[in-house]
């Protein structure tokens, strides 16, 4: 199986996350306290270095105030 | 946090996999090969059991032909 790419897809999700915060005017401290995590792991999902869960995806897209297909979609996943 | 709520998201993007896959003819057995997991991970994800991560997702957009951004729209997350 090919695996190869993903760390690509990681990277654009990880810049419409920084997009998004940027717009809301939020620090990586402010949205990690809405996520509940610490600053250093939305620094990291931003750069693409996190493989997420779905479950964490959804809760980043909530603090986002948008959707995950949102993401996604600005992302090109 | 409020961690409620990604259960029925998972559903929902259990079903847009499961939509795809029949839309496309392929038993869970043959999804399961183009991703490399076993069937029953498979059925798994679509009943909304799995907290699935990014890349695992992206594996399974490829293998139905579409985008994340695809699933996640038809999935309404």
């Amino acid at each position: 199986m090919n695996r190869s790419g993903n760390s690509a897809h990681r990277k654009r999700l990880g810049g419409a996350v920084r997009k998004r915060r940027l717009a809301l005017k939020l620090s990586q401290e402010a949205l990690a306290e809405r996520i509940d995590c610490h600053r250093n792991y939305v620094g990291s999902v931003e750069r693409g270095e996190q493989n997420v869960t779905f479950d964490t995806l959804i809760r980043f897209a909530k603090a986002l105030g948008c959707t995950l297909a949102d993401l996604t979609r600005e992302g090109r996943c």
